[in-house]
């Protein structure tokens, strides 16, 4: 009964046997060992590129950060989203890594970019010296408020970036979510679209911290590999997260575990939807649903026990969150209980 | 058959039982969970000190340096061995996370800090806006060179640390192994004797991937809790920290696998120490032992299957390394192997 | 009859007079000279404050980028107006000198800072790990659009910043343009009214390039100077500019330029004001002015040979610039020449 | 009769003359001026290299850390000699500037780089992730210890910097000094020699402040552009700067200047050679001698108003700087007095 985040849960139990499993024997350290180069060749299968480069870190603001630190100079500036992650809740990580780079927030609807604003902005000063330079944009799939770039709004985002000369990155921390929901191909949804760097996320969709940074610039990997070891990121035991990976793409788990939360949340807005009281500001497209609910239900619904946030939205707006292992009877209990809340409420005339 | 590094290993199984354990249920995320708390009020108690804070992360590399970065403004100086982990092995994180403060190398036999170097270069500068202000020292204990301070030797260190105001730190990699050699208490070993900041490793001696800075001055505590966030390594799913630290801290895990590892390299030693070709320039007092051998010993041994390092100290000295799990059988077999091998080579005149 | 900025001039002559008389003989570097020290007192007298240290650099960039980075942590952030040096002119100075803090722009007519967004933006993300911690706030006094802060406005916003925990900072690249306007105390416009810093310029009013930070709080005073050569800004011959500040500081020429440079802006808004196919979005109250001109007036001043910028701004808004050296003849030459292209341009309906 | 430092001056009068030349009239800001495009040109031929790029600013500290900041990563290191001014005496400014490379001290007789000790250090981790890259060196032309390295000796360094992929960086704060003491041109001191980057400085040889960047690589000159503006660097009034070099370079001025220097060090040098108790632990090739006194006699010389340092080197070792405006009788009066204070000591048997 916790909607608080996808990041509430412990590991499936597929990925801890595929810790268990690789935990025996001695092994070199710092990725050069065989599960570690057998996870980047399933990644490059799986992404359909061959000279695709894995850098594997326990957290997606590692994984964010070291993405965007190869992308722009220090004198640049990232394009994102004013809603996301790297802007709001990394505690100015991008800037650390970045060399103190800018992030610019970008206007958009319902968590996306806006095309236009973005175009707006990566023109801005470029060429003057006395104007940090946009170097690049990130885009985040799924977005903050649980809405899904279609294919062609990537394309979109990418061809303003091409066209004023940004790299692109995708902040990938729900990725299967997002692949679930579009049902399409990783390529597709990547750099067949025009995305340079992902952040492919596993943590919340089932490890227990797990990100791959995937560049389909080579060119790119060997400076992700010293900012890797230089910000503490490289892992001696490096099994702890190749092992997670492995477990993580074996028998499809990832999409598996993503379409499960995604069905969840789907569950979840068609019983909400029905209940007067509540009204969804955006499409709920894959794992995260923004109910606004009347005054009083939030609190109602909280003070039963069911964790969910609600406070960082506009006014009645609250989160919840589904994940890989949300049942549908915690589901059905929620809406129940939203039921039996919103019949207790006045709502007004 | 591994002996190069204390990182080849996988966990010890009471850490994986205790991941295992920790995995169900929801958790609050970022360390805002009961297991995390236990796991820091344990370590008070061990280190007798009612104040500490510790702060997990998954690496060396990242506790050292979010250790060092509370130690020094930028325009510090940290003085360090010339043989340390910070200055040698970790691509100037360093640097990185205190902003470009400098590492200035201080000189010292077996590894350990010269206190006469080191007062000479605390004092270099002082006060002079042109140059770097010497702002905090670092020890690593066991030593890179396998050897222990002494307690009066770490307290002849803060002694120098504390005329010159500079902050100390202990890099304790192998924490569990130095206090297994000296036979006191960690209080006695840190904050007893003038160490300010720790950083408490497990990977090395069990864990998978987990290291604690455990800071004995509370106002420390805000400043790095906001830069191991923005550095990416504040874990959603803490649990895959505290788990491990749990498990490594319970029934005194940690303890015996550090006396085992210094008890196979005792062994080692002891068998090593009566062959021809085979000398040793350091003394052996944790888990490293640094035999000198004869011109082919080395790759005699390593065509046998042994691994190890030989090539990044004086010509002719190897790094042998146990572990955990390091077996007897494992140690004589490379004993017997090193005397097999001495017999056929020619040791000159 | 070049109005783009205040800055294409070159020093008033009792300016270069100082720097001549300030030539001859051996003195000690680095500021360590008596004419260094006569200047931090003659500026100490003139803020009314025993305290206040003085730091000089050449630069304006230099002096709000220094002053800014003793005003935040690195996980801080700097609020500012969205018009303002600091985020739009400086290419990320602020950034690189505070090791990545973040500017985060705010709303306010009329170039200056609204309380109330200012309000919003100081209590977000307070406390919370995750969210970069308002840190400071700065104001440009003369803001990037010509207007002044009264009194009490300074008041205001400094009363935000108290009440948030903010450090404010004063740009006072035009600080003499907006204390003639205000014909005030230079203590009353700043400490008096809770600044904390001041970035106070010479450049831009008769000197060639010298600008003093001026701390109000001791404490900030030696981190300060350690910046000031760590980031090359201490001038080894200190004269070239104490001199420029000497000069600019007798015979109170400092007030007499800008109040010259605020008289002749006055005069261009009277002649411009009663021309047809001009308005003026905001109040002119010191030395630039932004008229609004009517489509091709502005193109037609400029091909008569007349300098100013008119594309930075919204459509049709012009930015004039007077300076201790502009003439009335100039100023009424430009006024008679758009009365001229007024009469000659069709306005429409 | 200060012979603490070439920077005690004030500026040659044809130098301020220059100044007051350039003061009139509106000028474009930030360089974009005819002057300062006069005087790249200059450079350009007095380099004789058409591609060259001049980046003026005001300070050595600023020039020098602008320059590495172009030829190394972060995660890079530069390798320099121990005296060296970048250091020791710029307060981590590289540090700064490169965003924490690591400077690596180097060995070498007479503050000259040692080839051997560089080559070691230049392949010192190279390709390996865990240490930080060797990328760039620097030599000081003139050494701090006041010798001229020979054109094959640049050429030694260089060749080292090519064979294991460093760029390579030269100090000339007392360029001109070198040069007169090597009666070569320009470019075969630099480019043709294998510098990449110059600090060509300026101040120390008559100008107030003023050194030029110059980059023989135009690859590199987008970069510094950025970087400059970036750290404050960037002067609205560039002629403040464009002025002093006009001056300094017109009538091979500079050369002349430190033609005079170094003819005041060798009369000094000449002077001081045949007084019993003072000897010279290095030769003296450009416009600083190091003599090396018994005891008491600096103290005696300075009691007599002589002004330099004696406390930065080994015991008894003194500095004596001269300068483009340094008298025949100052020297003379200093030899005197040394002579004296010679004959009044006992200098033991």
């Amino acid at each position: 009964m916790n909607f608080a985040s996808d990041n509430v849960t412990g590991a499936h139990p597929a990925i801890l046997d595929a810790m268990l499993a690789a935990n025996d024997g001695a092994q070199p350290g710092y990725g050069n060992d065989p599960l570690t180069e057998r996870v980047e060749a399933r990644l490059r299968e799986i992404f359909e590129h061959d000279d695709a480069r894995m850098f594997l870190v326990a957290t997606g603001t590692a994984a964010n950060s070291l993405a965007l630190s190869v992308l722009t100079p220090t004198h640049g500036s990232v394009l994102c989203h004013w809603t996301s992650h790297v802007y709001e809740d990394e505690c100015g990580a991008p800037e650390f890594f970045t060399g103190g780079a800018r992030l610019i927030p970008v206007d958009g609807p319902d968590g996306k970019l806006d095309t236009a604003d973005l175009a707006t902005k990566a023109a801005h000063g470029k060429g003057d010296v006395h104007m940090l330079q946009p170097s690049a944009a990130t885009l985040t799939q799924v977005s903050e408020l649980g809405t899904v770039y279609a294919l062609d709004e990537i394309a979109a985002v990418a061809e303003v970036c091409r066209g004023h000369g940004l790299k692109l990155h995708m902040d990938g921390a729900r990725f299967a979510n997002a692949l679930a929901a579009l049902d399409c191909s990783p390529a597709e949804m990547t750099w067949k679209a025009g995305v340079d760097v992902l952040s492919f996320g596993a943590t919340k969709n089932g490890a227990l911290g797990c990100e791959a940074v995937i560049v389909f610039d080579p060119a790119l990997a060997e400076l992700l590999a010293f900012r890797r070891k230089r910000s503490g990121h490289l892992f001696s035991k490096m099994r702890i997260l190749s092992a997670q990976m492995q477990g993580y793409l074996e028998n499809d788990l990832w999409r598996a575990n993503a379409r499960h939360a995604n069905a969840m949340a789907q569950r979840l807005h068609t019983g909400l939807g029905g209940i007067a009281g509540i009204e969804f500001p955006y499409p709920t497209e894959a794992n995260m649903l923004f109910p606004k609910m009347a005054d009083g239900m939030a609190a109602a619904l909280q003070a039963r026990g069911f964790k969910f946030y609600d406070n960082r939205w506009d006014a009645g707006v609250c989160r919840l969150v589904t994940a890989f292992n949300t049942r549908e009877e915690d589901v059905d209990a929620f809406v129940d209980a939203a039921r039996d809340v919103a019949s207790s409420i006045d709502l007004g005339a």
